[in-house]
């Protein structure tokens, strides 16, 4: 059953919504991060970490609303379990551009462009769907295809893994296994965002 | 204070055994792939991600139902988390399996075998308890015997770890650690089931 | 909106007390270890075990109580999340010390100093806190306080990961980083914990 909306509740949507737009800021600063010279990263880190201090005073501010207001547009534990879930991507998009910063890696497998690809789609389709929860049309869509996205950074994910253990240089598979493990917590990350959009609409269908 | 249970509470509890018979099934799968030759565990390793499937199409099953029926047998996020829990049982042990198959080791350690045991032990009374939800009898009995099993585990981890480290072999060592880390989670996580369980018992008693 | 506080709700908040002053206990008993000759740790860490072990209890405790009773100081889950929460920071500095019996690495970087030094402060900071939580007053300066101290942590973490991955032996890498990771996990649940304290007084203000 659908509640009204009231001004109130379209400010904790609206917050969401920004909290996706900056995952998309996040992926895009990843990439610059990857893309870059190793003595360029340090630098282009740092704007990384910039996108992530803004997602998170977003993620304090809806728990924030979250806590102080009597109406919520859906069920209070469900909206915070997906602020938490957004802010989760961010943290791991941001992990692993730290991770290539502090450990170097020699080289990186050509999997991670494929990597960075789906989060940059996933970072996009969850920015699209946030609005449509004030609708709740449209939805699906959205899961089905984030679910695909993660299935296709798991099968790089895998295939990284699979030729990193079939090398002979125990340091330098420490050291791109920091990086890959941090994306593909990403990938499962936004999909982990997905299966909470899929609880508000199946509870409000 | 016990809500009378009726045709529409036992479903869910029929969905409960169901994931945890999957569970039986998927640590008898996950052995099949640790004792075949490691040629043969690619193809032994996909009957283990269809029994993953399966556990998967019985988590959704038991999320739709709790998110569409007003009338639960329990607390609804109780039973979510236990639904939740159970999978992630499944989860781990499908872990265990995959990363056999993809780093190769060259031999696991015997404790493996011990390790095995105790999941198989642990699913077996994860099932056997689940039909007892419906009159919480005898409950006690399993939660008690699963913690004693993950200390048994827990330990054979410990020393499979302790003669890890002093070998000189690092890449040998991040590969058999990825499976049994793995399995150790596993066992972990028949041990939050349990907890899950308890929980739900307390309230009700 | 407070609730008047009757004796059954200070019961928990006393077990609450209990279980952080347990957690300076696990800090002092963790320093220990790490302090001693490698021959001399493994004895040192069944203090710290036991310390675990009490922790464990104080849990179960709060647990049952809170599921055995109806009013409760603040919202139920709030509770149970704040003394899950307690409990996974002694459970991180117990595996920081058991990582460290079991791996046995040549030498543990200075920066180890460092966050032992910050556990201690979180725990004394977060036992200092807990009977706060009565009045909720004062309660502000303590979560800004270990939020710093993580910072802190981080920032030394962060270093001491980057001077390992300078290095050239994975095996000593590798045993230092099982120590280390335990550390900056027990860092960050102290965080935890001051989150769940600020939701329960935004929520109470």
């Amino acid at each position: 059953m659908r509640l009204t909306l009231t001004p109130r509740d379209t400010a904790i949507i609206d917050l969401l919504v920004q909290a996706a737009n900056s995952l998309v800021d996040g992926a895009d600063r990843l990439a610059d991060v990857v893309r870059a010279a190793p003595d360029d990263r340090p630098e282009l880190a740092l704007a990384m970490r910039d996108a992530e201090h803004r997602s998170d005073e977003i993620t304090h501010a809806t728990m924030r609303r979250l806590n102080s207001t009597f109406v919520t547009p859906f069920d209070r534990e469900d909206i915070y379990a997906l602020a938490s879930a957004l802010d989760d991507c961010m943290d791991h998009m941001e992990a692993a551009a730290d991770m290539l910063v502090l450990t170097r890696p020699k080289a990186l497998p050509e999997g991670v462009g494929e990597v960075l690809a789906v989060l940059r789609r996933q970072a996009e389709e969850t920015a699209a769907a946030m609005p449509r929860l004030a609708t709740m049309k449209g939805l699906k869509d959205y899961w089905v295809e984030i679910n695909r996205l993660e299935n296709d950074a798991d099968a790089t994910y895998r295939d990284m893994i699979q030729d990193l253990f079939r090398g002979t240089d125990a340091m330098e598979l420490l050291k791109v296994k920091e990086v890959i493990d941090a994306l593909e917590a990403a990938a499962d990350a936004f999909e982990t965002v997905s299966h909470h959009v899929e609880t508000i609409a199946v509870k409000e269908s």
